[in-house]
């Protein structure tokens, strides 16, 4: 058999969507310190308060005990301490594709692509505003890749009314992909629209809607210490809906939060502790995730930063508040890079191992994030995908029995030798490494006989590659025909228009 | 005062040298397979044996009882288990500038610059055979940067002659650079040379010559199992000159090592012990480091990879092997790129990782590797050079005392508010955040108006400015007086020619 015949070589199989945490999560605070951020962002609570806009949910905390004045509300740790109490620790995360299903539990790894960007960039086609189209081609990047976990909004689809918006986005998800689905909190209609959509597309009976999460939302406060009325009703209706808000402040160091690591978490701790709490009140028991996204930013231009050391000792602060208070939680990976470049590559990279030592749950703006998220960037997206698959071969245990010992191949192979011919590797060599997805692994002279493509040239091709080839879903027949007249009355019927 | 005003910021004082583990190191493999891995190694040195080319080593190792057989050395557990009974668990690494010393112990982090290539590449001049002029440049590139705490080869001078090479070498690195010194086992006359010219150029007396270590080479088995002329009579030469060799397998598996990552390590084990064996056999208490590189080919080419995850858990199974029998030990990090390009980012922060949560002791090629080790390029070194002053950063221990948790700001911003002009931010802002050397954080119109350059485009800038900024050391004026005369001498005798 000759060593390059690929006839009979075994299939090299890989698990890239069940990740477990490999890694012990690594600390930056004592015990000691983890207690008094905890109780510093009680405080906080107690005594600052939080201004929340919305009156539905000043009332819906004001009826579990919190003092309450003009727009601010005074959140007691009792409060607190319930809402801890009554946060479930794991759920599960329901799919188009049962196959794709996850426990959203500590100790789990799920990665989202990069989310939230208005516009999205790419080598052929230059930066431009979110479409339509490209929030779809996003979708099928998502699903083109196992180690993207769930999907997200990569690209605001700007082309398609604001009323309308939340259709077009519930119909792609439903139809070009078949991982866990995310819907914006952008009012109360549209997030009933939005879920209904779930329930007709594929279509699931009562007992299975209720059965697990079908949707996420993220849930961003207005650091510091405020909650707008569209994000408040979102914690609400998706605590009512059963389904998971991912409560996440966004708290830059030195602008919006405090300069310093531990103040800007304090803060961070703080306002999820909010949201988790009003979840809780609104309906006890729902799936409300910890989570956040805190970075700092650059003292220069006052800019946001990610990927930086700061960005990365939150990250693993953050891990010790949830492990603190037992909830499983999401973090975010990022960059500020304006091009998929060497920054943008060592930003991404940097926390994402940050989100890896601090076993984040989700780890959300996974792949493709750039200029701190302005930005989707096709290239971008498939670099960062290599990391992640990387990790995710981190997360396979390492075998050291008899034959992963290969003591017969040492015996057998003669000093100054080669292993190429030996059985040991013959049976394994097909299997045994990771292939890469981006990395050009060929020496200099091949790879500039062969045009001399760099990273993101290459990447170019390779989403490509994805656009062009990724299947629909199985599913997505049945679902298309499904939506399609209840699509056809929301959309007669004007939709539903986003709240202010 | 106005917060852009910068008279009267304080400068942020960092240590990038004195760089400790902050994290704690993480396993592949069970404590017991562990010790199946030792035991195996053991066994393959005393059943299978290493052919040692070198008839001088053999003879040291067979005076302590190893069976020989023309070239091959059979080495028992007993002379192992009294190698790691004397070889020293830390020493003093000395250096021109007694700022730069480090300890070279379990638990430090010390990071060496791309070495032993012999190309090197940069974008105004294109790649380009190593010369003595480019070595010296690396030189001060080395210097530059607190983070590269020792001096390494980045560039083979090929344009001086073999047997004056090492000279050209050592007047270069005593008098561009002010750290730790790397000496090439390229022959006795050489070596000895060459730590000659430390003892001239730093006007060592013979107590300060002999406390401590004032130079170090690299040990490479030939994998599998053997050990050429020079590097055997490298580690005699080191050890009975006190100075430090650290014995590095290069052992590629599925190329010169089986096929999995616990074979691959269990050669790398037995060779480090063999090279650890023949330390202490010529000098017990010889400062000798464990080492590895290995790292996994591409099964497509045959070429060899880096920063794969096969490569991070060699890493990471090494810094358990190297804990097993209780040594510091050395690393590596690398990238198979051809270019800066994003590859070439990831590949080296995945190793970096690695080695941080693998505890090296010492990583080499820490910065400005391509190619797998055939080009060094100036873009990538500064690039890499970022992603150390972010592990640096890492280092450092994060503050959680009541300033640090900026109550106070806390409770002075209001709802929505910013944090900017609080006086916990004003008393901080210069110095909090690590400041970028690379990254540039600004947003997309600025950059776009600035010129749009990437990531590799502004790290020419940087090695441009650090080449033409960058001070000779406060030494270098005495030492290359002290050096001249010397120098004449043994260039006017021929040199030495090296080893074969």
């Amino acid at each position: 058999m000759s060593r390059r015949s690929t006839r009979s070589r075994p299939t090299r199989a890989v698990d890239y969507i069940g990740l477990r945490h490999p890694f012990a999560p690594q600390p930056v605070f004592s015990e000691e310190s983890v207690a008094r951020l905890h109780e510093a962002a009680l405080g906080l609570l107690e005594r600052q308060g939080m201004r929340i806009l919305l009156p539905e949910a000043r009332a819906v905390l004001a009826a579990a005990g919190a003092r309450t004045e003009d727009e601010m509300v005074f959140i007691g740790r009792d409060i607190v301490a319930e809402a801890l109490r009554t946060a479930p620790r794991a759920w599960r995360l329901r799919a188009a594709n049962p196959a794709r299903e996850r426990m959203y539990a500590p100790g789990e790894a799920l990665f989202g692509p990069g989310s939230g960007c208005p516009n999205v960039t790419d080598r052929l086609r230059g930066r431009r505003a979110g479409s339509l189209e490209t929030f779809n081609e996003t979708l099928t990047l998502h699903q083109a890749f196992d180690v993207i976990h769930i999907l997200g909004p990569s690209a605001e689809p700007q082309d398609v009314p604001p009323a309308l918006r939340h259709l077009a986005m519930m119909e792609g998800q439903l139809t070009r992909a078949d991982k866990p689905v995310f819907v914006y909190a952008r009012g109360r209609e549209q997030v009933e629209q939005s879920l209904e959509a779930i329930r007709v597309g594929l279509a699931l009976d009562e007992a299975d809607w209720s059965d697990g999460v079908w949707a996420y939302t993220v849930i961003n406060s207005n650091s510091p210490r405020q909650l707008d009325r569209p994000m408040a009703q979102g914690i609400i209706d998706f605590a009512r809906a059963g389904q998971m808000a991912v409560i996440t402040p966004f708290c830059l160091a030195g602008a919006m939060a405090p300069v310093t690591v531990a103040g800007a978490l304090v803060l961070q701790h703080a306002e999820a502790l909010a949201g988790i709490a009003l979840s809780q009140m609104a309906r006890p028991g729902a799936p409300v995730s910890f989570g956040g996204f805190s970075s700092n930013v650059d003292m220069k231009s006052g800019a946001p930063a990610f990927g930086t050391p700061e960005h990365v000792k939150m990250q693993l602060g953050s891990g010790q508040l949830a492990r603190h208070i037992g909830l499983p939680w999401r973090s975010a990976s990022g960059s500020a890079a304006n091009v998929a470049d060497m920054q943008a590559a060592q930003e991404t990279t940097m926390a994402l191992w940050g989100a890896m030592l601090a076993q984040a749950t989700l780890t959300v703006h996974a792949a493709g994030w750039l200029e701190g998220g302005l930005a989707f960037g096709y290239e971008k997206f498939i670099a960062d995908v290599e990391v992640l698959q990387m990790l995710a071969e981190m997360c396979r245990p390492v075998g050291a029995d008899e034959d992963d010992l290969g003591l017969d191949a040492l015996a057998e192979v003669a000093p100054g030798g080669h292993f190429f011919a030996t059985a040991h590797t013959m049976a394994r060599y097909g299997t045994e490494f990771y292939p890469p997805l981006l990395a050009d692994l060929s020496n200099h002279g091949t790879w500039v006989a062969a045009g001399a493509q760099d990273a993101a040239e290459r990447a170019t091709a390779i989403w490509q590659k994805a656009l062009a080839e990724t299947p629909r879903p199985a599913h997505a027949g049945e679902a298309s025909e499904r939506l399609a007249p209840w699509l056809e009355a929301r959309r007669a019927a004007g939709g539903a228009a986003p709240l202010d």
